[in-house]
């Protein structure tokens, strides 16, 4: 029988949502800019007029169980956004108990990378694993891990932050977090960026990316350039591999996951990345744990992920 | 009322084994020496003899109800030691199905590091909590992961590894495992020697260390310096003290733990680790876990922690 529910997948420019069956078909939606209201109270109310209206067009009175939502620093144990650098409300926003008082429906939330972790193993290639972990390289990066078929909240519902894991101890990288070195500011569409002005100003080799103003140097011109052989674009994606490698590496030591999944825009550059990823997770990984862990890219990679993992919730919640 | 397990502690040198009760109190015990037998099925044999007549002189005939073993690379899920580096016996070594058979009672076994983690759950201070680690700084780095209320075994039975974190990218220190640069080259009873050495051929100080032969420097001979405020035996217990806080800064990262539980060997120095590790620990820390997590020794640090946590891992699988 078909179950269906809301996803609210909340980044720091939209808002998107829809109803999402439990075999992860998404039906109608709307999106609202999340910064479109100054007061956070007339955020939640905008939001809940437009599902109150989207439910009602749809004809899907009553048959909505539950609101799942991924959320910037959502907290699943509080149903709080606490502290999110990406939104301009600032402190702990009380989103689940808001819109629940609103809409009447039950509100699960959680971060987004967990929202991700989440979608993987109930639509996507985790479906029969109960340990694995899925990294989404963004802006930033996120992780989500499960570990014995549970997702690891931790004591405070705020385990699986491996973007903040420190790589470097030099003070080259200054992070969002305020700290230097997280892994974070290496490996994300920002950090490959980083890394190629660096490897830019000091390379002596021609490449195009030296004709691309540095202000607006994204990571998709790095990942075309390498696409062409470019050859400082490509010892970029070299070293973002290595260092990634390496942070996967140590995190297998510690919760000894079947598989990995990468997701999230830097995750679309393909062979580009995966390829010396894998010779150096393989090279970095611990003997005992060597072909037991597969590397792989989200299944759910092309599809509407932060939807889907933002409904994933609501399901795995039940 | 008070029940009865048989907990068994594997070391490289001795095989300790000692009837304990729900309590946490050791009775009658006996040792092995590990490597007195050419072959594990004689060390088995020897071993079931040891608890046949241990039983019967105490007259705790049915009165046993499992035995629980800590194991150099123990594997909780398939009962076996798996390529123990320091034990004499190769490869697979079915002990806990082995030992049953001899002995009729059923035998639960998993690595040192996780037999500290429920032997601090169930007999020490993390009885309330859910999500913690424990650290041994012994010869090696162990460690092993509560995670909602749960020990972390990961998919094949070999979370909680980290002493084989790759720390450091260059290729100074190589690592029983045929790696470089894993935490415990650093931080550990050898790890920490080893940082002496290099810090008494580079530094001009006096050191009371450099009057040591090199080849008989240990890790209490650093300690022992430090206390009577020798200038690179402190250096030395700064540098550890700094690796090591990075080191479960990163942890945290992954799993939110509500506490960390320092014991072995190493553990012992007391203030002279704690006092630094507990600045860079709070330094290096994410904002968002400050002041969450405690970082302290194991209230089981001058007790049997080897055995108390086999006998809790009898008791704790119930």
């Amino acid at each position: 029988m078909k179950r269906f529910v809301l996803g609210i997948d909340i980044g720091g420019t939209n808002t998107e949502l829809a109803i999402v069956d439990n075999e992860g078909t998404i039906y109608d939606g709307f999106n609202v800019s999340t910064h479109s209201c100054e007061a956070f109270e007339d955020y939640i109310a905008l939001i809940g007029d437009g599902i109150t209206d989207l439910i009602k067009r749809n004809h899907f009175d009553g048959k909505i169980e539950k609101i799942g939502v991924g959320a910037p620093n959502g907290n699943f144990f509080s149903g709080n956004i606490e502290f999110a650098p990406n939104l301009k409300w600032k402190g702990i926003l009380p989103f689940a108990s808001m819109l629940e008082e609103k809409i009447g429906l039950p509100v699960v939330l959680t971060n987004d990378a967990n929202a991700a972790a989440i979608g993987e193993k109930v639509f996507g290639g985790a479906k029969d694993l109960a340990d694995f972990v899925v990294v989404t390289l963004g802006t930033g990066l996120g992780s989500g891990f499960f570990v014995n078929n549970q997702l690891l909240y931790g004591h405070d519902g705020f385990a699986g932050e491996m973007g903040h894991a420190i790589v470097s101890s030099d003070k080259k990288r200054v992070c969002g977090c305020g700290r230097y070195g997280c892994l974070e500011t290496y490996v994300s569409a920002t950090g490959i960026v980083k890394t190629a002005l660096e490897k830019i100003m000091l390379n002596p080799k021609e490449s195009i990316l030296k004709s691309i103003d540095s202000d607006k140097l994204s990571s998709f011109d790095i990942y075309s350039a390498a696409k062409n052989g470019d050859a400082i674009a490509l010892e970029v994606f070299d070293d973002t591999a290595r260092i990634l490698a390496i942070a996967l590496a140590n995190v297998v030591t510690i919760t000894s996951p079947r598989a990995i999944f990468l997701t999230g825009g830097l995750a679309l550059s393909g062979d580009i990345l995966m390829n010396p990823l894998t010779v150096y997770f393989d090279h970095y990984l611990l003997k005992l744990y060597r072909g037991k862990v597969n590397l792989l890219f989200s299944s759910l990679i092309d599809k509407n992920t932060g939807l889907l993992g933002a409904a994933a919730l609501a399901f795995n919640n039940n």
